[in-house]
């Protein structure tokens, strides 16, 4: 059983509740808040040494990366962050330097983007170390995006560059909130989702939620150049393209919105951020299933991502 | 450095924030929604194999204490619940049933307090396994009672019995939810803080935060059957008034009101809850610190809850 089917499984049957707008699924749950305009969103998320970093990565990249997570699934909402509050565990006998800078880092992020830090547990962990944070936030009703809503002749834009994400970004990522509110406010998107376990994983599951299919363009695919110097490292590495594809943590934003916008929504993107990428990648098809289509035609994308790549 | 120096020397100096009432250092995180009568709750809370239960602990009772502890912080407000979002570590290799069960727990708490399961996230974990549960609810601004506002004079109540949590209480308790909102309906409490570091390290908090001190009557603490039957495992046991001071995980409610309301107080929660003890155990005074009196007159308790106890 995969994490996805297993949280699938564990919270299947739930029974239905007045204030759940978006209950397991989505980037956020969505929370009815006695707000005709806003919604209330809700999200967990915990980083935990030896899976999302090791005993010698810097506290403060830690603590940043464990709030900004949560931040990137307020972003891929349409959502403003208001508040965090933070769960440490760590052994019994620990360096006090460490949580220190994980503090540090974490909140240095949430001042940049006036999260307020409303609480620290600690608890103890027999061994290593785990940050688990939760984030609320707000989004307006007419701008709350979900995974659900993509359509046939959709076209699928992604922000920034994919993959090797491992050589740092999964560290040092800023979350796209900015770009996420600007998208939301400005154009009628239809779905969106965060990019954490890889192009191929999540687009999975904005297709499943959405109940459509979808057709990636290879050659448009913006692959970083992390991804490209990994696949230089010998004959075992990963194609570029396959790193952009599978790698996961790229933290970037996935959405789809109808094709007639995608001009006035490229031109209006590179207005407002002139420094970040935004590609249109594919379009989204009535046909379930991921197709990449490049100079040899269209293949199947197999779930796990993987894709038979010809030697070039 | 104690857990509680250790938070609070990390959430030192927060920046101010226009949403938060009360931040890091209260029973829950306390948020202005937007509404005229009533305040947004916000907790998390994590529970660890082998600090909060053993790997041979039923899987239900791992989910319902996980849920439970939390709830138990929202009663402590006077709040009601309403949502909880669910972190799962474990490790990679694990039995799907144990998770399912830890789900049947705390789903089956859930429904009985009507609170929405609105996620539920995995991550791994090397080994070992870890349950974070944030919490969501909402109190009237009127009602919401905080650890701060005790006062000279005030009698100090507790629900329950304490001592000996770890025979099973620990994994069994009920977060006292209807009492707690009954009391913050009916009463003007002063000062609220629910039990979980034992009775004289959670009094401590609860006068450190309202700059009081307090006298404790040794012979009124009411001394849970389990503590008593533990102190009769050997020499080296804890007396049952130790253990009821000091065992940790009682989670039971411990507030302070006006003394001229006990009467009325005790009257009308005896009528409200037949099966659930209320005691009055001792008084709030402006004199600092935390003094126990019995037969042999007045003690200061150390600050770890150590008592010099006379043998009998």
């Amino acid at each position: 059983m995969t994490e996805f089917e297993l949280i699938a499984h564990l919270t299947r049957d739930l029974p239905p509740h007045p204030a759940v707008v978006v209950g397991p699924g989505d980037d956020c749950a969505v929370l009815e808040a006695g707000h005709a305009d806003r919604w209330l969103l809700l999200k967990t998320d915990a980083v935990v040494e030896g899976v999302h970093f090791t005993t010698e990565t810097e506290p403060e990249r830690i603590g940043h990366k464990a709030l900004a997570r949560g931040l990137s699934d307020i972003a891929a909402m349409g959502g403003l962050p208001e508040a965090a509050l933070v769960t440490l565990a760590l052994p019994a006998v620990h360096d006090p330097m460490r949580a220190e800078g994980i503090y540090r880092g974490l909140r240095a992020l949430a001042d940049r983007h006036h999260v307020a830090v409303v609480g620290g547990e600690t608890t103890t962990l027999p061994s290593g170390l785990l940050l688990s944070i939760a984030v609320t936030g707000w989004v307006r009703k007419d701008r709350c995006v979900l995974r659900s809503g993509a359509k046939p002749g959709d076209a699928i834009f992604v922000t920034g560059e994919l993959g090797g994400s491992l050589a740092g970004k999964h560290l040092d990522f800023e979350p796209r909130l900015a770009e996420a509110r600007w998208l939301a406010e400005n154009f009628a998107l239809h779905a969106m989702i965060d990019l954490s376990d890889g192009l191929a994983g999540d687009l999975r599951h904005l297709l499943h939620q959405s109940r459509v299919g979808a057709e990636l363009h290879a050659n448009t695919i913006p692959i970083s150049r992390a991804a490209r110097v990994r696949a230089q490292a010998g004959s075992h590495a990963k194609p570029p393209l396959a790193a952009a594809l599978t790698d996961g943590e790229d933290f970037e934003l996935l959405f789809t919105l109808p094709s007639a916008q995608a001009v006035p929504l490229l031109d209006g993107f590179r207005a407002a951020f002139p420094s970040v990428k935004l590609t249109c990648i594919g379009r989204i098809s009535a046909e379930p299933g991921l197709r990449l289509r490049d100079r040899q035609g269209i293949r199947e994308i197999a779930t796990h991502g993987y894709v038979h790549f010809a030697k070039s």
